[in-house]
């Protein structure tokens, strides 16, 4: 798979930008500009590992990655920002609301019912935001 | 959808313990009966709650479910002889070995390597066991 | 105990709503509100397991059952909406200012001097708020 | 309160001592000793600062203390050998089996079912080997 | 070392106090302030046992020793105000930018990459402040 | 820097072996081994990301870099295999016994007593062990 990757001749940095681009959107590229000042070398990790090479794989869809990135960030509770991002990138690779939502409630069964709680309000501030966005993303 | 379970007529009890057999097969018998000494109650519940209502609501897939489950336990690395359970279940409800260790990977990302590669170590032994069994369960 | 309860002719969901209102107040109330436009089964979910299963067990009183609580959101880290519920609720059964302060600051020992740090300013705000109400609830 | 011990004429290190010894019994003088050869001071501040500062305040009785310690080992799912010897404190400070269990139910509400379940786990290892022993502690 | 520390004649919580001022500066003076109506025997523990007795032993340096809160407060993702006082620490002690943002990238090969992207947010806001003081502390 | 790495025409994947190689010793080619049957993709980002690009960058030497993972992984107390490799690459890199145990003890402040005991029993082993090898590694 890594050597199929190498034969495209594209980069891995290319390819963690294109996926980048179709899994997060306007969100993921907010957080690349926001560390250009303080720490460009990680941003270009990020697209590079993340990106590039993880949700690059074959094995798993996006759709599939998508469900496992927000179960395990509703679960930790420890990274509000990039749940926020996830739950767009759901929505962006094809998750219903309500699948969305599914997967926080059942989160209460492995990482408590507070875990689902925070997971819930995060999911229902993006889903309000794109509400009262004239198209949404 | 809780009034919809209300109308078959089924307990949740039973609804549970049939999801879990379908789910977890003999692993999650074996659950359900060590707690029988020490707090019987909490079995009940364990039927009920995660399975007799979460994994029975229509809204996301057994699939589905078992790859929010197997990321959320290998991301928070506190739970590990559920996610050797959860590794055996995602392979009854239809997950590929592939698919699994996938998951694994991409928890490096959100977890830290440490959370993929024991998670990754806790696949192997569940994959190594179902090799030497006479029939996969 | 199962049994006794189902004995009393009162559903889960009716002994959840009593806990609550007795356990969590006015605070409780506003998180089953919030769900209703997200997740109104969860809110259901939550007055049926953790309130009418667990809290209205005989088997711990509760004022145990706050102590339990306000420790483990404290030493988590991870809950400070429901941290600052449960202080309040803490309140509500009996805990005095001084034990609810007593908890946190042990939690350094098990969970770090941070943990108890952001568990006391949780609990500095709620006391701070409840001494500007007219009455306290 | 720091004052009024200072005036007994005890020190932290003799407080803290007697208070491990009524607390955590032989498990508490078994992890000082294994510090011995390889950190003897953190034996030391283990003594002073957890036992001779926090166990020995007055705002909380020991018996409210284990119940809060217990409830945060269970949740946290990090300290399983810290776990079990503060089930046998918690037998020894007055809390029946029935409380220890409950506790860590309740605990499945706040930090999900693996982490109750590995508490159970955890107590049933407990009080099987008191069970045995000729004389419990 | 203990022994060593009494010989001087200068109390636990002289010698925290000198080691905070040192390390923490301001800041740490404002957790202490902090304190003061909620829980003033905690902030007495504070600079006695964190400053007092771990900061002030000889075996490693100040920089060594923020390297490690630092890396350890970002990894855990749970204490965000305390990851703020460090970094601040972390330059009163001689640590530059650059190593302080090394060790946040670091943290996403333990971690996760979201606890290495709110570790550089939390220092791109505390080197934000200082560079518009009159004169960094 | 990354431009500097790709002007040496050494590959991430040779600079994280001989990284590998070079900090985590023996211990660290075990995890690549173990890795060839059930990831063997994984094993090249092991030795890509963390070992290739983070391991790398000139920014912090490798003793303050492992002073930052062992402090990590004995908070974060989710990763004991990690932390024993880590311990033996603090020593491999010129860290102390002592430097390495005063990192664990002041861990107790950060994240609890436990995460402290459980860090410094990890390292008992370790060194336990290279006492009884002909030849330290």
């Amino acid at each position: 798979m890594t050597q199929e990757h190498q034969m495209t001749g594209e980069s891995r940095l290319e390819r963690g930008r294109r996926a980048l681009a179709e899994i997060d959107g306007q969100a993921g590229e907010n957080v690349v500009a926001a560390l250009a000042d303080i720490a460009p070398d990680f941003a270009t990790y990020l697209l590079e590992f993340p990106f590039g090479d993880i949700y690059s794989r074959p094995g798993l869809d996006l759709r599939a990655r998508e469900i496992a990135t927000i179960a395990a960030l509703t679960a930790m509770g420890t990274a509000a920002p990039q749940l926020k991002v996830h739950i767009e990138a759901g929505l962006n690779v094809g998750l219903s609301r309500e699948e969305i939502t599914e997967i926080m409630m059942q989160m209460a069964v492995y990482a408590g019912f507070p875990s689902a709680l925070n997971g819930l309000s995060a999911a229902k501030e993006v889903f309000g935001k794109r509400d009262v966005l004239p198209l949404t993303m």
